[in-house]
């Protein structure tokens, strides 16, 4: 008997030596959990579509961790533990649960410690107890740690099996939220390379729970399954050309990039990453409510990280709180001027537009927002990612005999093509990425907007190994604007229910083309549609007044 | 007869292809200066060691003349304008004589354009004679600008005479200081290659004002020889490893670097600079007054320079009206555990600490501030301003025939001996300064100080050819702390006056041994000691708020 997972399309496999280390790590994962919590294997050999229900349905919860797990949002978990309506013990049980059973119908963790936690937070129920004080603002609370990012006793892997590591200390976010009382009980699944759209783990591929056909994305793509899933309210991603947005839109939940050097770096993966030397990741929260969000940034920030990581500007923290003065000027790009998006994203746009515009000109002026010279950005970005053109990578996975996956083969492309950068060439590149955001700075000051609204990626969730163009968010990570994505009402209709308009019959590009393939060809039934909001960079406090501001017409409670 | 002209040691010289190109440039600029301003044969012949009472002395400067430029600071000089105390005109021919007479009695300049700075004057006065009002805050200002800084119409040169442009527009910084109403009227010079702490002009050496067997130091050299002659009152500086800080402190004025992206990068240099991937520079002002300091930085920030530059921080800069909770805790850096600082500067810091201590412990409490491993920082910042091992400007010197200057080869040697860094290393590179970052922070906080009172240089201002060890100014651009420069009533005494106190005979290092034997043979009577205050990374505005407590007690009216 072996740990029940549900699987869709499979992995590229390695040589007999690769696929032996898969196995041990699959062994070893497996062993870790035990057969009380293996879900029913009905559910396995016959998967439905969506398997949002399974949770629910398989029985293991129960009732009262059924009600932890789908009716508290991470703010009302805090305050429910300080004011002992919810034992952090009862919390840790309850997340610890479904965020097992979460992996066995989606593949979202690659690791997960159950006895650590719960022991965890009965240190905590006791320190409560004892003291009459919660150890810090997020006492008791469960949080899910993406894989790269090390925790003390886990393994952390940067992308490539050859360099999974047992850490012997916390990255300095994951002391941080240590420190306030947050609970580790999972790490969760990325992608090889970490640098594409489509999570995995050595078992297969992370499926998105509204329909297993499609992805959950990546890079953070085993958070954006476990927190749609309900095994987690709130949960770290990092991303560098759309990795908590992407995920977080695709399982609709909600995420934010911040502005980079917002959030701790030190740490944040052994050994860090190349591609940093020309865009710096940024770290930020994926969670089930926009209140969440802002919960995280307030709480991190308010222990005023510089000083431990000085790269990081001290800006104070107002968040939702931020007062913007009234009307909100809102820019919707419909699409990039590259990619027209599919048409439930054209769709949820469309709705989103007149939602806001009902509420009044008093609080809303609509705009149309240019696009600016996406396909430049793009192509400028992906030959950024790997200044080495690949050959850091590929000599780690020819160390584990790793086979390269189609989409990690997509992403270095255009890199390998140019071949290693000479330091004149880098010094050219970062020039012209600060003309070309400045630029960027002047169109949006021309286009006279608080904020933008577009979308977050091509498509609704994609299906296997077809997440190709991440330009709606990455060109935000190349111009380092933050963003943020909601969930909306919107749901992607049945193949064949709704296609392209009249208006937008004409590919504005190659690539469009090849979309509007993939749409003809894929079933995105029961994929739930994020937006992406935007502000200048820099100005992450505004941005989360202007969601504030929208909340209530355009987002989804989960 | 030719433009007067204070020498002292001679330049090395280059092939007679390059001393072609010298010498036609410093006929150009010969030309442009009219007879009827040259400083009489005798200064030249027989010039004194402190030549700062030439300008009055020689006869070319109306007494108005000698009242604008030696009464007012930026502050007053734009508020006589406004109030239509002084005319624009009146103000732009008083510096510009007096600058250019400055540059004949210490090689301060590269470039003057009094008649183009006097038109600009007039329509200045006629617009507000027509209007009532001022064009901007630095409505008449004059303001001089450093050589590599593009002026629409001017040349620039970015450390080699291969580089040298006539610039076709502003560089940002000098566009909004001619927007808000700034009147240019000569550039400055600067050392060859920019990277090191010696100016000269295509005539020779920068001289020290108040020594001319001393360097005005680098890279902002001219600047500081130029304010210090009163031939301006506000000038910007750059500064990536002291090249504000220690011209300013050689030559007895204020200088302020920034914390990096601060203030606007845009079009800074030419083609900008190798080591930025690396090292950041920051521009920031030079002037006669700490006030003048605080008003440039008002008064550029307030024109949102983050809406055309996005990688500025938009932090509001309240500058010396912040406000600090007393005491104020100011830690005195003796020496830097590497370099004992020659002795009048020691002088000067017990002078400075006992000074503060004498004020009251309920407005300062004075500590002694530990060194933190100052060698390793120095080796690995002197590695990374040349991470293609020189190769770069070797090919620029090649361009022209340009003879390598000693102190251009002393700072490229370890960059040279290293051989060019591959991408590996470079990414090694900056996440090792992350982490060195991160742990001089935690060393600040472990010392419990608000800002760090410490030397600008080894010594005073240095002999012509012996500014080797930036530690004091470098130290804090590895790290990208703030500093300020402000000079105290002390200077150097005649040679033998003063020495090595008993307490330290011992030195700390090889190159302290060298600094001593600097000091041993070198004659530095007269030169002003100035003093640095550094705060943390991004604390600007308290670093100014400190420096406004210890104003009235340590600093020198200019």
């Amino acid at each position: 008997m072996s740990l029940p997972l549900i699987k869709s399309k499979p992995l590229p496999t390695g040589s007999p030596k690769y696929q032996a280390l898969v196995a041990s790590i699959n062994k070893e994962f497996a062993d870790s959990v035990p057969p009380s919590l293996y879900i029913p294997q009905s559910f396995v050999d016959n998967p439905p579509l969506d398997v949002t229900g399974i949770p629910r349905a398989c029985g293991l919860l129960t009732d009262a961790e059924l009600d932890i797990t789908e009716n508290y949002d991470a703010v009302a978990l805090v305050e429910a533990m300080r004011t002992r309506k919810l034992t952090a013990e009862a919390v840790a049980t309850a997340f610890a649960k479904r965020a097992i059973i979460a992996h066995q119908v989606s593949g979202c963790l690659v690791e997960w410690f159950m006895d650590e936690a719960v022991a965890r937070a009965k240190e905590l129920d006791a320190h409560l107890a004892a003291t009459g004080e919660v150890v810090g603002p997020l006492h008791g609370l469960p949080f899910s740690i993406k894989e790269h990012m090390p925790i003390n006793g886990h393994y952390s892997l940067t992308g490539f099996l050859a360099t999974r590591t047992k850490d012997t200390k916390d990255a300095m976010v994951v002391g941080i939220l240590r420190r306030l009382g947050a609970v580790f009980y999972c790490k969760t699944a990325q992608p090889q390379s970490i640098m594409h759209l489509e999570s995995v783990n050595p078992q297969g591929r992370v499926l998105n729970p509204f329909n297993i056909g499609l992805t959950s994305g990546g890079s953070t793509g085993g958070e954006g399954a476990l927190i749609a899933l309900k095994g987690s309210v709130l949960g770290l991603g990092t991303d560098i050309g759309g990795s908590i947005r992407c995920p977080a839109g695709f399982c609709g939940i909600y995420g934010f990039k911040p502005t980079t050097l917002t959030t701790p770096q030190i740490g944040l993966s052994n050994g860090g990453s190349l591609a940093e030397i020309n865009i710096r990741v940024s770290a930020g929260p994926m969670a089930t409510s926009l209140r969440s969000l802002d919960f995280f940034m307030k709480t991190v920030l308010a222990e005023k990280p510089h000083l431990i990581d000085p790269q990081l500007t001290p800006v104070p923290w107002t968040g939702l709180a931020t007062k913007l003065s009234a009307p909100l000027k809102i820019g919707f790009m419909m699409n990039d001027g590259h990619i027209q998006p599919q048409p439930p994203i054209t769709r949820t746009l469309k709705w989103a537009r007149e939602k806001l515009a009902a509420a009044g000109a008093d609080k809303f002026i609509i705009k149309e927002f240019a696009p600016f010279r996406t396909a430049e950005a793009m192509n400028r970005i992906r030959q950024e990612y790997y200044p080495d053109a690949a050959a850091g990578i590929k000599g780690l996975m020819a160390a584990c005999e790793e086979p390269i996956f189609p989409l990690t083969q997509w992403i270095i492309k255009d890199a390998e093509a140019l071949g290693p950068r000479s330091l004149p060439e880098m010094h050219a590149v970062r020039m012209a990425r600060m003309l070309f955001q400045s630029e960027f700075a002047q169109h949006w000051t021309e286009q006279d907007v608080d904020v933008v609204v577009c979308p977050v990626f091509v498509g609704p969730a994609c299906e296997h190994d077809t997440a190709f163009y991440w330009n709606y968010t990455a060109f935000f990570n190349y111009v380092d604007y933050p963003g943020a994505v909601f969930p909306t009402p919107q749901v992607a209709l049945a193949k064949g229910a709704e296609d392209y308009g009249a208006d937008v019959q004409t590919p504005l590009s190659p690539e469009d083309e090849h979309v509007r393939k993939l749409w003809a060809e894929g079933n995105f039934e029961g994929a739930p549609i994020d937006l992406q909001v935007v502000a200048r960079r820099s100005y992450d406090n505004e941005l989360f007044g202007a969601l504030s501001a929208m909340q209530d017409i355009l987002m989804k409670s989960l």
